[in-house]
């Protein structure tokens, strides 16, 4: 079957391009000796998962406990929980642990670390806990300088058995960067409040065997891991506008892209509508903020070219306006109606979870190689 | 079960306010002796589907074939799909046609009238369709001043077998409006342009039995009807901030929310944390160009009663930052890690399709009483 078959709008999924993209980071990170813990939270995908994991046990890290549940029935056993546990969720997390599956969660409170412990106390399970530092104050975490508070932590979940395994830190600042010094500079803020509170922990008689960082901005361009021993990351294997726009890969490296047909032409032709709109690319405008705006997407041709200049500049929930970019000097591509093209995201975690599979193909093919499930939900 | 041992994030829809803002709309367009055509494209769950609808049969409009293949498989035989077809989709139109159900579609052009009529010489099927008149460029559809191009699409589909049943407009500049004065003068503009291409048809011997407008604006507030025949709307069943930010509803109206857990507190305790990131409400920021921004969504407490000045400020994949409007002389709520809140949406259609099933209460209960499964994909 070839992808001009394929009912739009839908996924269409480069493999060469992941590989590469994967092969990449993971490459950097071997050289560096730093254990790799990709992030399934854009994958959502076993075959796209394995992809990514050095082995089929994993490790990895996840976003919800759906992830979790599906990875552990695909046999991965080293399973990173990285949103803070709500203690409404320590009896998804109790079931999962008592299948054997290494399930380590993550806190920033007392109040959470009452309430693992207590679950610890209950289970007769030393449940593996990260607490989490905020470098940045970006979102959640403790304040890296908020000494006494991660002592409390740690002597909360010790007293109640559970186990104290490390720190995490998440560095969403790079996301805001404009450059790879600037991501860099982040990055280098992010490993030494990571580094401290671990020396801290450990100076305290605590164990610290993890110390994660991570965020793909970070794995990409990070020079120092000094004293780190794991790096997360997810949007990477994808790609998306938002990272070439901060400079972490080029357009031509993102290997989703949403297919769409032409169903219209309007305000004398200056205007072309395709059947994708923002229920089929997502509402997320993530490179509004960027030096370049790309609206809600890139547009390339059924072989995956970029189209000079062409974006998606507007959408309703099942219509996208594709239009010239303001200022552009080309004229619009002939593109009658039922013809094809591909949109590249901005975000490619937000994207891809409009969607229920991955039609997978390679550059300059039209052949679907094949069709990868993907899981959504909590 | 009550809807505190529910997994969070998850879709709470209030059915007392979704039964009362549908018959609201119902009731005024029932005294204007209109035909109501819900339109799916929110709800995608046969449950909300059926309280929208006059009969199990329908009619309604859809804004995907798997929304009109689902609610064939319900029992509903009169569907309207409202986006321009693409053809490639004609062969799954013509197996929904094969099957009995009264599926009509929507075109803008002489190319889709020419693949309608050939597809409907195929199947010696007279396809009904409506041709769609664009009354504000706010999308697709004929110029409503390009009568000649009317008139060929009308002639292309008459020699070619199908079935000119109508026209239809959309007013999308409806959701730009800044008050009820002005819907009201937007959907006139509307209503206008479909009646004056009605007559064009009719003057030119065409039949043109449905003369169909729609939004929910405009169905909650056009005054003047005359010649109109049909009504279409779908996100007014739930109604969300977007809608009250135009005065279509209050924000008591809002039947839909996320239910969510508090799972931290940063920035010295001026950010509450929650479970429920842009995954959870989607990407839609549709209130940031109203007169007042909500953010992500504006925070209630378990039974649904608004928190005083508290809206989800920020968001990534899986947190929520909840704060306080900035300005606010009210102090934060006591939320402590585990409690829960409920979320109103900007958008309730990018909201529920975030989602696999609506969770349903009674006002001031907590017991939940039934849960509806949603679809989605196309």
């Amino acid at each position: 079957m070839n992808i001009d078959q394929l009912n739009t709008p839908c996924l269409i999924l480069n493999e060469e391009k992941l590989s590469n993209n994967i092969e990449r980071v993971r490459n950097r990170l071997n050289e560096k000796a730093l254990i790799f813990r990709p992030h399934m939270k854009t994958a959502k995908c076993i075959e796209v998962g394995r992809r990514m994991m050095k082995s089929p046990q994993g490790p990895i890290a996840v976003s919800t406990l759906k992830e979790a549940e599906k990875f552990a029935e695909a046999g991965v056993l080293d399973i990173l929980y990285a949103v803070g546990i709500a203690p409404s969720k320590l009896e998804a997390v109790s079931a999962l642990r008592s299948r054997g599956i290494d399930l380590s969660i993550v806190i920033d409170s007392v109040s959470q670390a009452e309430a693992v412990a207590a679950r610890a106390r209950l289970d007769r399970d030393p449940i593996p806990v990260l607490i989490e530092i905020d470098a940045d104050g970006s979102r959640g975490g403790v304040r890296f300088d908020a000494s006494e508070k991660v002592l409390t932590i740690a002597r909360e979940l010790h007293a109640g058995g559970a186990e104290l395994r490390g720190v995490l830190t998440y560095s969403g600042a790079t996301y805001e960067c404009r450059d790879v010094d600037e991501i860099r500079a982040v990055a280098e803020r992010e490993r030494q409040a990571a580094v401290h509170s671990a020396r801290l922990l450990r100076n305290a008689g605590f164990p610290c065997p993890i110390v994660s960082v991570g965020s793909t901005p970070t794995a990409s361009f990070s020079e120092n891991f000094a004293d780190i021993t794991e790096v997360r990351a997810g949007v990477f294997a994808f790609s998306d506008l938002v990272m070439a726009g901060l400079g972490v890969c080029s357009v031509e490296d993102i290997a989703l892209s949403v297919l769409a047909s032409v169903i219209g032409h309007s305000h004398d032709g200056h205007r072309i509508l395709v059947d994708a709109g923002w229920m089929a690319v997502s509402r997320d405008l993530g490179t509004a903020s960027q030096r370049v705006d790309q609206g809600y997407g890139v547009i390339c041709d059924l072989d995956g070219e970029i189209i000079p200049d062409l974006i998606m500049s507007a959408a309703s929930q099942e219509h996208g306006i594709l239009s010239l970019r303001s200022g552009s000097r080309v004229s619009l591509p002939n593109l009658p109606i039922g013809s094809m093209v591909r949109i590249l995201p901005n975000h490619a975690c937000a994207t891809a979870a409009q969607h229920q599979r991955y039609h997978v193909v390679s550059t300059g093919s039209h052949v679907l190689s094949d069709v990868w499930e993907r899981f959504s939900g909590w």
